[in-house]
């Protein structure tokens, strides 16, 4: 019998993070996924994954730096979103800008490990700036340079916005750090898949954008805003929950978790966030209805029984949309996250490659004789 | 310990295609590989891949006038490669392109199994004239439109050449029919992770496309033909091969198979192809050095004892080569017959899907306690 989801097979040996299912418990190379929400700069995280232990204060400065410096999109690439559909999906946009940036990339096609260390660096910049870029002139706004002085949460900030503010620094911050390693998901496994055929790293990154962009997997925390849009108002909650989830109608987008049978913790610390950016914005009412909902499947016994805990995707979506962020641009915000992971991951393959090429079980017709269309 | 290869892990059941690579067989859908390309159109492989049987005449027309009449590149598609630099990666470009593509289909972010096959047909037909457009503009020539009157083979020599030659369209067909499917090799694997988590088919292909485009996938067919125009004459041939593959200094490109262990049933009719080409060129200089080069190997005690033969990339650079395709483009003419194995493994996971989430063995360190930056 085929295995189908390859649930529980491990494909690699890896220093990159350990994601314990069981008892809700994530780390990256060794720190707990607590600590470093609570501590680190995104730039510290990506330090850390791709180098297997932390920066020190010169090495965070260097890499901080030489990210922010090579964060800006070479001039065709911004020239190409400006010939773009205003209402094109995000991802399929991020998609194909960052296969198109391999084409400008001044080490496109080498693939020796250290260029792609460098690629890498331009890779985490530029997917920030195009998501910044594109969340701009899909409204018809003009688009920000990056700058050279900032972290890469602020320098986000600042181009969607204009100015650096703390608090959404700091939320987008928390965010990009929660999201940017998560073991062997699809998306991280797709890279490698692509990588092991000794494939350049655009392509593996690319390929894992198509991965992530599935509703069953980072395509989830749209998915999660439209049923909270869906929903209202939290007066409705009870009934909606009780009209298309206890009815068996539909699934409840961002409850449930393939690795995790426990409470996802990068959830519980972004429901925090989300409750606290309520707060500070006196806009409550989705982190009410988000809440709510939570609660009335944790009260559930299809839900209790069967582990269901909100996952990572849940509360981010309404961290997300606090700030501001359009509903579309959610994934490709979790995908400026990953390309962490996704990059360490490619690293680690390229340095004990072997061909990722399974089998399947052929159930077709064998043995069939040839004839001519004429005779059929 | 981590099953790094996956090699013999069925990870699917499937109706497309079967290797048998100990006896060197392969069928698609019960047909021999060697009756489908003695007699089948590519759009009857489509055909037969896409419904698991083979079209009747009514029905293999229909599908011939489907993809011809949506093979056409919408306008900014073709715009775009206006603005590429003329010596842009051929993969990068058709990476890029298929994935810009979606942002132009209709349907491009409906994924009902009915729209997927209509994205499927487009796919088949816009990837052979985004093929044939990108070799004439790389050389600054103008693009030739598809015909709607033509197969594929013949609309592909037509938009490369503005002329049907018959020779050259037998010759494409062929190839096409051979390496249309091929189990579950890393790329069709790449479209089925990609798919699991249900993403669209644009993602998945353009995803499959990054996979096919490693050295140790499709991109062999170049890097075979790169290393024949290195040895350059086939008196050549014996020294360059003791000095360089006898010595143990490189790996030969093109013989050796993950899975076969005996001779590609693909290379002996591409080998039968590319002599009866070269006799009728008259140019027989690239078919010498391969088939002296391939002696050499199989002559050799360490390719005798591994089992080493020629595979399918081996003889189908000398086809291509002898057609006048460039060697950058012999990898996008690989994608652009794979394309009906990918939509035919994607249209079958979407039918039985589950989410392919594998696991991996975590080597890093565990429990360290956070020091701050100042601190290290």
């Amino acid at each position: 019998m085929a295995n189908q989801g390859l649930r529980n097979m491990s494909v690699a040996d890896s220093n990159t993070g350990l994601v314990n299912g069981a008892e809700g418990k994530l780390i990256y190379v060794g720190y707990k996924i607590e600590d470093l929400a609570a501590n680190a700069l995104f730039e510290e995280v990506v330090y850390l994954l791709w180098n297997g232990r932390l920066p020190n204060k010169a090495e965070l400065e260097a890499i901080r730096a030489d990210i922010a410096t090579n964060a800006i999109l070479p001039a065709p690439v911004l020239e190409f979103l400006n010939t773009l559909p205003k209402d094109a999906n995000g991802m399929a946009v991020l998609r194909t800008v960052t296969s198109l940036l391999s084409i400008y990339d001044p080490e496109g096609e080498i693939q020796t490990l250290d260029a792609v260390k460098r690629k890498a660096v331009r890779l985490v910049g530029q997917i920030t700036t195009a998501c910044a870029a594109w969340i701009r002139k899909s409204k018809g706004q003009d688009v920000i340079a990056p700058r050279t002085d900032l972290n890469l949460a602020a320098n986000f900030v600042y181009m969607i916005t204009g100015a650096v503010e703390q608090v959404a620094v700091d939320a987008i911050n928390v965010y990009l750090v929660l999201l940017a390693e998560h073991g062997m998901n699809a998306s991280t496994f797709t890279s490698r898949v692509v990588t092991a055929t000794n494939a350049d790293i655009h392509s593996a990154i690319v390929a894992a954008i198509g991965a992530l962009k599935g509703p069953s997997h980072g395509g989830a925390n749209s998915e999660a805003m439209r049923m909270f849009l869906e929903v209202g108002e939290v007066a409705n909650a009870a009934t909606w929950f009780d009209e298309n989830i206890k009815s068996g109608k539909r699934r409840i987008m961002g409850i449930g978790h393939a690795i995790y049978k426990a409470l996802d913790p990068r959830a519980s610390i972004l429901k925090e966030k989300a409750r606290a950016l309520a707060q500070s914005t006196g806009n409550s009412k989705w982190f009410d209805i988000a809440e709510s909902l939570d609660n009335l499947a944790r009260a559930d016994q299809y839900f209790i029984e069967r582990n269901l805990y909100a996952n990572v995707d849940y509360y981010s979506a309404i961290v997300l949309y606090t700030l501001d962020i359009d509903v579309d641009m959610f994934t490709p915000l979790f995908a400026m996250s990953r390309i962490a992971g996704w990059s360490a991951h490619v690293i680690e393959q390229m340095q004990n490659n072997r061909l990722i090429r399974p089998d399947m079980n052929y159930t077709g017709p064998m043995d069939l004789a040839w004839t001519p269309v004429d005779a059929r």
